[in-house]
């Protein structure tokens, strides 16, 4: 069942602690076939080091119900649907505590654009989502992140595509893209620039954002219809 | 004697170096056997590289003697032996000079719950001891530190399982676990939040602790007789 | 074509992850053949794992077009030909978002020289160029990003071989040297300086410039024609 | 010819990179016989990589003359015999660029005892020596060099054996012990202690030192007739 998916989760799980993304099991990824209208997802606290393919869970995109899989997914799969079932566009998520995005989020701040590092991935500031009440941490609270996470990019009127990550308040990055690769791609520019913004900010306190015909250069240039970076124009 | 113990003490003990949490000998990891009354504890002073399972010295939990091996012990002996004294829920103790940690310890502050990373592990802020006056460090001082880190918990009323580490003012961290795989759990944990701590701060430097349900709920889900979190019920 | 150029580009390319000053793709290295009037530059977004000498793109230094390779060059090409244009002496540029340099491009900061360990290859503060105007980064950007830099060092006045290196405004450093290996030399010790600019500043506000003698005699005793450093008189 | 102290300043010379306390070749180890009046040490500008036993230079201490070995010394070599000629009690010593230490020294200061990482191995402050006059780079820089290390010490009524490290203002550390093993242990616990002490004093901006009977408490237990760490009284 979806072994081709499978061994793209996997892999993508397994890139986490090669880029330095994750402390023992602080991190997951997923990957949705919108068609049979399911979830591949790592299972709960499981090592890295031990994880197989067939240790991904196969999660009902809909219901949440597991069908195939003998490891309970992990506790932030609600999350994840919540956000698939949100932006149609979206085909896996990641999720990691990573050191210097972790930060921002706990700090409840944004990521401005500083640069073109960020502008080469995210088209503007990296959201940090408003906390939680204590309503909807007590009641689904996996979900409700979701749900926060959602309402932040409404609220601003934001492309999950366009800015592939956000903060949530108090905990750390969900990331996503159209493939686990490109989700993974952008846990870890979120991580470079969370990384750089703090020391930019520290040097030039009240730094403006990037100008924004600079933005629009670098992010197109990488993305859209007329991107001529790479070896595929 | 306490064969597996001993292995478990000396794999505790070679995880320290293999998490980044100890440059050349500094750190060391115990356990007690409690119906024997016997402590199982790195030798003093020997690099980790060398070290071996039969290197492992076993100590009275109540006098202190050596009761096995060719080695003396760590010199901090005597500060495991007070905090298994005091705490018999306490299984396994860590001490280490972590970078981030010591830096709390040596600006003598405490750290602030400020994310979920903090309240997956920590219920509630790290605290940080008193200053030991002259008289505790002229006489027993190894001793005595383990009576302050005690003195810190009684005051504050703090459950030693619920915040498994303390910061003794001016030297380093102090961590512990029912097991030594959770008590290095425990050091990890705490090196990250340390890290993430300093930074937080500095881009929020008035910041807030984490709300309280977002605490009892990240805590309460990993911890505690409802725990949800991986794969064993 | 110019084999034994493109194996010294491809060498300097995969020093550039080996010392830590990239992510992904994103650093390039060309050197320029004088006689022939051709550049040897890396391919645009090919991983580093996978490159091979022969996946080297021959430009032509003059007219920008691709005189040998199945590639596309780097999306930078037409900002190392400006330069090598510029400066006849350059044979060699890198270009990187190493850490702690790109903050001080973001930051829109010149690096002060302020010890040895920049003395040592940086004649005085390192320069961050002005930000572009909307008509540079709309026209021929990668080209105009070199006029800046140019622009930067001749209003300065600045020698590009004695200070061989420069913070692009909002985007981060080019370098460059005689061959490939002294480019990448610079990249290094300039992501060095700029780590250590940033405490240096930190722990002394007002941190003066390295007193005048120090820098003339670090330095002179490495470059020009009485250097005494090394094994080569 | 002193073919044993070769290797062991060949084998403290590689410990340098291992520890991460140098990039490059900027970094040199060299150790002393008294009794026939000659250094051994790193010759100036070689690759770790490719350094062997019989790379290292001789040198007379007295006189500064090579003699044996077909490649020149250290270019810092000066500086090392004016530190073993003032200070009989030293046996080896450790220069670098370690990046902590650096920053310190550029930017002025001297490391407080802020800990007791530091109180096991400097009992109290690694001085910063003052700033080098011009009369004093620009005749015999390097020999300058040590006599301003000696004059810091001396005004500064300070034991080298009881604080076997200083910063050379807007340079970089000079660390050393009774042998090349202890004089690297001490440049890897001086990088340490800066690190630390950037964000010790970041946290709380006012630090005090340890309090002194703390200080005397650590250094005492390791160093000294009554030590009683390790497994040697």
């Amino acid at each position: 069942m979806l072994e081709e998916l499978k061994q793209q989760v996997l892999e993508a799980n397994l890139a986490l602690p090669r880029h330095g993304l994750v402390v023992f099991t602080w991190g997951n990824v997923s990957a949705v076939d919108r068609e049979q209208g399911l979830i591949v997802i790592k299972p709960s606290g499981v090592s890295y080091e031990a994880m197989k393919r067939e240790d991904m869970v196969v999660v009902d995109l809909h219901s949440g119900e597991v069908r195939e899989g003998n490891m309970r997914p992990s506790s932030d799969t609600d999350t994840h649907r919540a956000l698939y079932l949100a932006w149609p566009e979206v085909g896996s998520i990641v999720h990691t505590h990573s050191r210097h995005a972790t930060i921002w989020a706990q700090a409840g701040r944004e990521i401005p654009a500083w640069g073109t590092t960020h502008a080469d991935d995210f088209y503007g500031a990296i959201p940090c989502s408003r906390q939680m009440t204590p309503e909807e941490i007590g009641s689904r609270y996996e979900w409700e992140t979701g749900q926060v996470i959602i309402e932040t990019f409404r609220e601003k009127d934001l492309d999950p595509l366009a800015v592939p990550a956000v903060l949530v308040n108090s905990h750390g990055p969900f990331c996503w893209g159209k493939t686990p690769e490109k989700a993974v791609h952008s846990a870890v520019v979120l991580e470079e620039v969370a990384y750089m913004g703090i020391y930019s900010q520290l040097l030039t306190p009240s730094l403006p954002a990037i100008q924004q015909p600079l933005l629009d250069c670098h992010y197109l240039r990488k993305h859209g219809s007329n991107a001529w970076y790479g070896q595929i124009k």
